[in-house]
């Protein structure tokens, strides 16, 4: 197996140890941060997880019962951040996510900002056909152009919207900020579960069958919990609630994931890190 | 319209840019914290949260579905302290509420601490003279002599009884934090719900029809969400919580309030200044 | 009454200011986080508590009602820590307890890191053979060897285990990490309430008429409300959970407690400290 | 005089009231950091320093025993930055620096990381064909390209070289760190003076009568001094030495200057943002 | 003894346990900032200082080549700050100062704020008619009146000099900010050594056999050393410069002295604390 | 080649890729903070520095003019902490080296506490047993036996004097603090050269052809450069010092080196971390 040349390898996820060729879930880090619009700092999530991971070593899940260390995944390293060439990064990110889809394998995405999703959904969405999207967040990412610019953490959601070319296939839950006009969006073309993922529960059986894209940006989680984000948002999810849900969807095809806009350096205490790789485990574990 | 002289402009709030004169609410900034017993700091909460809300230019409430920008308030600047010199630093915030209620508006302090709110509410009493105070708050503040001096953010709430001139008009809600000698004097003197503000509900009737002068203090908040504040108080209120008090009051006559004891340097996250500025924005779009 | 020559006084905690004769429960600093293996610095809990306390000044509690200075509580200062020499410090530990102990009292040891429970609780058991075990903690600590050591922070609920001699004493709540064989040893061999405190309450009356034993982790806590503790655990209880378990706990006979792992420095808000002085506060009124 | 319409207006610096028609200096705030390599940030470096100026209130400097205020600076505000669309917001900078230069006036740049320079000297270029560039910088910013793209903050100065058309222009001052490719062109194209000014003071001389860009990064300065920088650079100069420097400078014939990579938000003693405002606040009273 | 009422005692400070009546020197804490006009926190100094000095135990100062325990030091504990009246700790400083020096001993303060040196230097000076006061300081302090009080940190050189009734007495070391007005009234009244300590070596000599005050503010020192104070200002003194001054000036008759406006929890590192227990501990060897 | 097992692997230091066999340095990372009687935390920096110095891939010395990537360095990984179990893991550093030694290779650790020089100088002496010791601290680690316990931070200068079994083997540089027992001690038993490098450099002649091991305790800087360590003291030295320093011993004859006690997230700037990373790039290319 031949890593495409912008993988760089630092250390590994504890637990994620299974080889490429073996494993069902492959990790990829992309720390990209260059469209945010308010603090910055994602680039460093991958980088700090894995030092997180490595010095807490806690594999198993007493939730889902389950040991990290038996789920098959590989950590394939990180996507080679293009400072200054948002275009070259975005590239770069597609490239990885079609490297694995194309092994067969579901990728998993460490973000860097939510516009990740948009690079790595693509080879997953031109394999499934049919895909829809699960995606946890504070904000709704529905603007239409930003600054002038289409391509953005803030329309992220808006553009694979675009891929995907039909209303109703992306279920966004625990949304609450966006502007009038993205709410009005919202309510025509997405699914709206605003503040909580309780609402969500009774249109599950509507994902039945069908292969599911998971996006989680950590501001959806209350600011209490994980400060260090770009945008907190008052008003958020806890990590019981969290769970619910994890167990909820358990039985949902999912095809791709993500995981987004941990900025490690802004809480001085880590307690954000050390809560998202709690997260990141129990994802990965129920995956 | 000429403002009073120790009114200093320091670039704006997002979203209140209203005239003066075509405003219904006015907001002043009152960064004194000079009787702060435990960490100071609150100063700098009205410089603090105009950056924030610049920065993050969040103005529509998904909770009221209401932009701040069409609710005609204006933001008229900051009481210039007095430091070393409280009696002036009082004066001058009194000076700048009769200033604001005698044009027929509803002012809106932003604190500082807790102190403030007895200059600013004594304009607003001479005009409502069968005022009645909802207060939000950790502490009973009802102290009669700190330190041997009366006036302090500890007493505030037994002055304002003092110039009330009854019992039964003070609402305190969320209440956790007092000596014996004040838990006494509230039992027979306001009107005591602590802990919580469900309570509250089943009294709100009691109000209809009164003026209210609404005063939140941010430590009624959980330490979790609010560590940015003087005294933080174990067993606070949530976000979801206070969201649910406001929709609750929405139909009470506010005629005066005020936002207090935001100590913005104490959180390097910058997650207690992110949060209050959204309580700020809530409160605002509710009134 | 002859102090033991290791007991240095470093100030006290505001409210404990009984004389050692007339207390009933006696208050020991024992700042050791020698085998901690993730953050360490639990050393300094028992400073920081006492500056935090003598600054508040918060003595009354409003969920009893009742006063800490009217408890008859002696702060005996702290146990010297012999750095590099774990065994002397452990020693020193228990025989401090043992002191407290024979002279009729309630040991209550502010940590430090968990292991300090062991040698705490030995004159305790002494006295009291038929001793139960009320633990709550994020962690099982039921590892039997970490590192080629048997006698850690990870393994100290199994070496107290082996003291008492036969299953089912120890009642270990709101846990939510372990090793696959630490809930393995678990099942078998101890009460296990995962993840919250109200499971327990139906299996109180066993209790009734038994010594019990307290030991309180801070990590039980969620992180966002402590993050200043050694390992944060995602997914813990809040303050309002803790008092409700307080009160239902309160007609235990208590014969010993602890609270262990506030790391002071980790939490630049301070507000950990501030949140773990007013759960010591409800302790102290509770027992 | 009409703004560009990119402009928008957040308070002002303290001091910097001039109209713009009689100012002498003309001040921007450009926080653009979207090419930052390591931490960014610089982005709230306007911001920052604007509240810093306003709550200090120190206008006066000891060392040119001049005021400030006297000094016919007017604050313009900030260029609005198109996050997510770098060419964009560049173009702005370059547009209002054309405003300024083309009203006779000299334009402050307030970064920012530094790649803002190329834009910000492009017009001053253009309007002095012979300008000379003096940089206090710790980086020679000498990298062809990176990542991929010519266009960033680690290739600002080969870029400004690019424009220049000829070797010897460059003044870099302070430099401790670079590629050995980028000290090789360095040696055969700008005029290098490493790790110290003092080097400099004998080639003044070779600057009299020609018109100067100066570009300030602050990580020029010790880590000690500046830790919240971007990329802060071991054994850099202190602030005696650096007044000592403008002072040898005083006569030089600038006509455009910048103050770059201030990251606020990395120190949280807020140190960094206190010592930059009284650099900057040097800088223009020297021009 | 009977110690005034309105000193309460936390601790101790390491090396400074000789009785009373023994004692040469006799420490104060003096918490106060009430009018501190930008960064508050420095009521925190005094227990801050005294938890630094136990736990790290240093008594020896290898540059005086003295033992702090062999100088006969007591520290008499905390003048109780009462919060909100100004007027009446000031009165409660003054008191502390006349009990130590009527008691014939020198009195050592420890700030707070440096207006706290007003009231501490009135019974010296009452005791001492040809006083001199040297003073180590960023800050001119002579401002005549500040937001209309003449009693104010920003004042209080000022003050003592009314009090001294005639120019020539202070000497001003270290200072680098003031207004234009200050440094007028500086040039006429008082002797200013700006920048620097060492110029005021050679006058030295002018001050032979006279009593002499020592007051230090905190902020002479370079902000990289100490940011843990109200107001850096760039350009300060080093340790070493310092303790080159300190020996100069060995040979004085000292007969009070003060240590002011260390403001210890902005410095989450903790060395500003660090450093200032050093500064203390070869001050009180010193003298 | 067969890795001692207790060695684990966590990325890699950038510029340290060589080969173990064609190496002619080798670093292991010993995180142990086992003894620290102040503040811990040492036993992160192994895995802060790689991924500092992933993230700034700075290889080039503009000081030596070298590069690290050219000076056959090879990263061996950490040797696995014993938490709990102090003994076993200083035989497993004792064991790294011997490793590394026996492979005609230079051993160069990356602390953990200044107390990993013991066992990593062991096999160093038996291979050379003529060894010196040149040592950069500010603390002498005299004392003969600390909390009853020999094996000690404090003591391991001691111990390894002891070792030597001769005087004026150990030569102590930058010296500033130390009980008036260890001064007696240094002043009979070792070259002291206190507070700066410069005394020692007319000495270096003795070392001429004699084999030496460098220890580099990271206090030895100021603490206004390196606040992440664990006992910062005033009076430091600075970095232009240090380079001066490494350039007067570049011709000395060293067989062993370590760099110790940088506690990295003490510093929330990271500037800490930062510095140190060019300290280690500065030994290394030196060696």
């Amino acid at each position: 197996m031949n890593l495409p040349e912008f993988i760089v390898k630092n250390g590994y996820y504890e637990g994620c140890t299974s080889n490429f060729e073996d494993s069902r879930i492959v990790l990829v880090g992309a720390g990209f941060d260059g469209t945010s619009s308010y603090r910055s700092g994602s680039r460093f999530a991958p980088i700090a997880l894995r030092s997180e991971t490595i010095l807490a070593q806690e594999n198993y899940s007493p939730y889902f019962e389950r040991d990290l260390a038996d789920r098959k995944i590989h950590d394939m390293g990180d996507v080679e951040i293009a400072f200054g060439n948002n275009q070259e990064t975005l590239r770069r990110i597609e490239s990885a996510s079609r490297f694995i889809v194309d092994s067969g394998k579901i990728p998993f995405f460490v973000g860097g900002e939510h516009l990740i999703t948009l690079p790595a959904i693509k080879p997953v969405l031109q394999k499934y056909p049919d895909l829809h999207i699960v995606q946890l967040d504070a904000h709704l990412d529905l603007i239409d152009e930003l600054f002038g610019e289409r391509i953005s953490h803030g329309t992220v959601m808006h553009r694979i919207y675009d891929l995907l070319g039909e209303p109703g296939r992306i279920y966004q839950i625990g949304i609450r900020s966006g502007s009038p006009e993205e709410y009005v969006f919202a309510r025509a073309n997405t699914r709206l579960f605003p503040f909580q993922t309780t609402g969500f529960t009774e249109h599950l059986h509507e994902l039945g069958g069908k292969p599911v894209y998971l996006t989680i940006d950590l501001d959806v989680f209350d600011p209490s919990l994980i400060p260090g984000t770009g945008t907190p948002e008052a008003g958020g999810i806890f990590f019981q609630e969290f769970i619910q849900f994890l167990k909820e969807i358990e039985n949902l095809q999912i095809v791709g994931a993500d995981m987004v806009e941990l900025a490690p350096q802004i809480d001085s205490t880590n307690a954000s890190t050390i809560v998202a790789s709690k997260i990141l485990r129990e994802l990965l574990v129920m995956i």
